[in-house]
């Protein structure tokens, strides 16, 4: 029999039972996004560098005189020799130029009282202001990002004032996808009326590189027990998680789950009482992780989605695994039964949040995710009421055709 | 003098003077992530192309009968004759095997009062229940995505489901990345305590990869006003979009907009009232975008992410470029200068909003960027209140350390 366990169990035995790795490579930063950082990031110079205006401007020492005599004038870039500053002079200052020493405020040029090419008239300011201070934002020597953190965009522009150009990150695991059903086809083979594409293959690769991670299709399983034996036993030396969709509930040929045990599999768990994906199993041969999701197209890319990924985020050393979640109104009503949990599709936007045809779809049916954006994972429920807040965790947030995004 | 255009009126220039291209090319769905379909796309087949079974379990014509002779087993992939089935009869059929004429319904294993090898007794059930219909998620012909949208991981398993391996995308626009400032250093050159790194291209390029863009980086502009006008007139005729970073505030040597004119250039405006982010100027060469961003890091980063991805979508033939939003509870109060529209950094997680260290940080703060995961835009407002609800647009909303995502 199936286990009939919770979705919420399912994935905290799957975190549970991943233990990161300790493998690590360099790589260069430009190519690093996605990837894990494998060692802390120490910041190795002061930001700013110098001290530099923060504007186009003036910059003087502040004091009782408010006339004063221009006596030079700095760009960006340029290198000076120390000189002195007397309390009636100022320079002419552009934004991000190094600030002489003596000069401790800067004044924009349009907040000047008087401006001509030998003197300007200033107002009452601040002493200090408009002036980004040297290590102001960062010290040299600090942590600027941690061991476990993803490489994003943003932090790469992060490194790269650093003149960090190369990093170390964590070796993601090596994935094989396996598929099961000799009746099978690939879909650039030709089909009849009555031929199934291999769907479930391709959709999780597609999934696995959107999250960062690449993986091999393999192929499909051979068709007896004993040459599935030895396939195993080959490619679990070769990859770290072995993902296989299909052939896993009971009434279909299990030889695959029999397979995985002579080859020393410890399943987490072999069901979960969840709507789609209850025929799933999980476990480790060794250091390999097993996935062996269900063959329903929808059931397969879900569970993949919320139990695998975070998952393989952990093996990867990922110091985040837990989807975040936006809160969304519940825009209409829907009945589920109480005694499963369930993973639900829709469409999330604009703060509200639209179950997938009322709940009404199968879970063979692929056109409900490519028409959702969005999941809400349920336990515990019969009735999911209009106007309920829910948590969604989205998948596609992007954009919306229409959308007013500004507070104001 | 500098425009004072609201932020959302320079989102809508923006967006209003961007003419979709119409120009396509031929792409295979696996390499095709993140374009934009050029064309609707057709079904090819029914989904499911043939009746099937949606449980492991037993076939048969409803009918009175309730005790069924078993006398066949049908396995998903299996090719058969018709043949016919009387009212006492039925079929073992397994989760995605083909229905055969005449049976009408089919009961799971677990649901049977009785099962042999022989025969079953079954329970009052309803007829139909099941099966899943030829054709009831998807009927040949039918449109199944449309021209425009974006090719998530879900479409591309919804066109394999259908045999489509290759689709008409739109081209994207090339992009060109230029630099100003002949002080600025490469990363991966030396530079001494008082140089300073070229972030905005390579942050700016990142971006651009995030978001399915590519982009060349072409290097610093000339250093006068001759060379400038004949190094952008060459590029206009290669690139579609041309950006460029620092140079475009008043103050600096301001000939790069002087270049951009004399090559033709229209400015749909040149200065937006936000902080940060003030000197911004975009227009067209003829066909061509020109994005002059700010030179602060931060600045040229916010309006990239803001004006300028939701433009090259729509210049790219994408049905949606608004950002989609998601409501958050603001975690701690803060005031802005309510004269301008500001766009502000913070973390969104698990429903909560805070800003990044009080709205106290500059606008060259790259750590700012990294350190955050969410934009806020915000106009006619002094003080956010702590508690307030907000419009907030996830950069990388990604995954957390601890959420409890699960709505149970």
């Amino acid at each position: 029999m199936l286990d009939k366990i919770s979705y919420k169990e399912a994935f905290y035995r799957c975190i549970d039972n991943a233990k990161p790795t300790n493998l690590y490579k360099n790589i260069f930063v430009k190519d690093a996004l996605r990837e894990f950082l494998a060692e802390d990031i120490l910041a190795r110079r002061d930001a700013p560098v110098f001290s530099n205006s923060a504007m186009d401007g003036f910059g003087f020492k502040r004091s009782e005189n408010k006339k004063l005599k221009v006596i030079k004038t700095i760009y960006a870039g340029d290198k000076y020799e120390d000189f002195e500053i007397k309390d009636d002079e100022c320079v002419r200052i552009m934004t991000g130029a190094k600030v002489p020493d003596g000069i401790d405020t800067v004044i924009p040029i349009e907040k000047c009282v008087e401006v001509t090419d030998e003197y300007i008239v200033i107002p009452e300011i601040k002493k200090g202001a408009n002036i980004r201070l040297k290590g102001e934002e960062i010290k040299k020597g600090e942590i600027i990002a941690k061991k476990g953190e993803e490489i994003t965009p943003e932090m790469s522009a992060l490194l790269i004032s650093q003149g960090i150009v190369n990093v170390k990150v964590f070796i993601k695991p090596k994935i094989a996808i396996l598929s099961t059903g000799n009746e099978l086809k690939e879909p650039w083979e030709d089909a009849d009326e009555e031929e199934i594409y291999n769907i479930n293959s391709h959709s999780i690769k597609a999934l696995l590189e959107k999250n960062g991670f690449s993986a091999d299709l393999i192929g499909i399983i051979p068709d007896t027990l004993e040459k599935t034996v030895e396939f195993i036993k080959n490619l679990k030396n070769r990859y770290n998680v072995i993902v296989t969709t299909g052939g896993i509930s009971f009434g279909d040929a299990d030889f695959i789950y029999e397979a995985f045990l002579k080859n020393g599999l410890k399943p987490f768990f072999r069901g979960i009482m969840v709507k789609p994906g209850r025929p799933t199993m999980v476990g480790a041969i060794d250091d390999t992780f097993v996935f062996a999701l269900p063959g329903n197209p929808l059931s397969s890319y879900l569970n993949a989605f919320a139990l695998m990924i975070p998952t393989l985020r952990k093996l990867s050393g990922a110091k985040k695994y837990f989807y975040n979640f936006a809160y969304a109104k519940n825009k209409s009503g829907f009945k589920v039964n109480p005694k499963k949990d369930h993973t639900i599709l829709g469409r999330f936007e604009c703060g509200e949040w639209e179950v997938y045809k009322n709940y009404k779809y199968g879970s063979g049916m692929v056109s409900a995710l490519s028409c959702s954006n969005s999941l809400v994972i349920l336990g515990n429920k019969e009735i999911v009421k209009e106007g309920e807040m829910l948590k969604v965790i989205p998948f596609n947030i992007g954009f919306c055709q229409n959308c007013d995004f500004f507070n104001d």
